[in-house]
């Protein structure tokens, strides 16, 4: 008799495994033997949720997504100045915990992936138009100091990349509140 | 009768080869029979040379660090003023042609690769030395706007890395011209 289960909570419980395997073998590991082995489940279980291994990878890689963008919502609803949203909302998007480390490193492993997997869609022009609004909106705010704005954006752009590429390269350096003084101190040069 | 070739000169090409199908396919493609096959030769040939996977890869893995350290030697030759010496220098740091993303490409691969590979070393401390002594030697000539060099290095370094990371993904706005102006602005945002 099957079992009742929440079919979401599954995919999702798979998904997890998948970026378990990602972080710590690579992306390349990531196969249907290992993931339903670190689920727990059969691979016949695994195919019922997924019945191909590319779908599997999309969803986990959507999962990395909307963990971030959750975290951004959540900020809305925070008091904050102009500024310091913005602060924060940008400290979201670099590895500051084990957690946030753990998407960074199956994130990059799928943008490597992507790379070279004809078919294989990243999609990550939703987290570089998150970093692009964050200029929109200083702008918007009158707060923005020059009047290129598209300059602005792809040198915050490549700030926040780096960053984060730097934090997963070495992950024994991450320190929230030096990352967070060093958004600051980017923030106070591009604003006036 | 064997023939007679330059050593180092075949160690290149093969590198070359090596380079050019991580590029195309992936690290993971990169194997003796893909790179002899690229390269030309037979997979004993290439054993002739390279007798292990991992010394392969770690070959040409130096050669792209190699090319730049040249270029960045080369530098060192021209009348510049401070400020245009290191604009010039960390524009070598970026892509901003075809070679230069080719060598971005296999180093990004590298990277992720030494990510999850034990005992592969891909040693990517010489670049952050070259990016850091650019601070230090701001600072040396009395132009650094503030005394934590400390900061200022980790800063620049994503910054740099980030604008690399954003042209290998988006290689078509690869803009020599762009990415020296953001490299300018940068400069003048922290001298004094």
């Amino acid at each position: 008799m099957p079992k009742i289960v929440d079919h979401e909570k599954m995919k999702n419980i798979i998904a997890e495994a998948t970026w378990k395997i990602i972080s710590e073998k690579g992306i390349h590991q990531a196969t249907s033997r290992t993931i339903a082995k670190e689920a727990g489940l059969s691979q016949g279980a695994l195919r019922h949720y997924f019945s191909k291994q590319e779908s599997l990878l999309a969803f986990a890689m959507e999962l990395v997504k909307e963990k971030v963008l959750i975290r951004l919502r959540n900020l809305n609803a925070r008091e904050l100045s102009p500024q310091e949203r913005i602060v924060e909302y940008l400290l979201e998007l670099v590895p500051t915990d084990e957690q946030t480390l753990l998407e960074m490193e199956v994130w990059f492993a799928f943008v490597a992936y992507g790379k070279t997997q004809q078919g294989f869609d990243t999609n990550y022009e939703d987290l570089q138009n998150a970093i692009r609004n964050c200029i929109t909106y200083l702008k918007n705010e009158g707060l923005l100091r020059t009047t290129d704005e598209e300059k602005e954006q792809e040198t915050l752009y490549a700030f926040m990349n780096g960053m984060a590429l730097n934090l997963y390269l070495e992950p024994d350096k991450i320190n929230r509140t030096r990352s967070k003084e060093m958004i600051q101190d980017y923030i106070n040069w591009i604003i006036r």
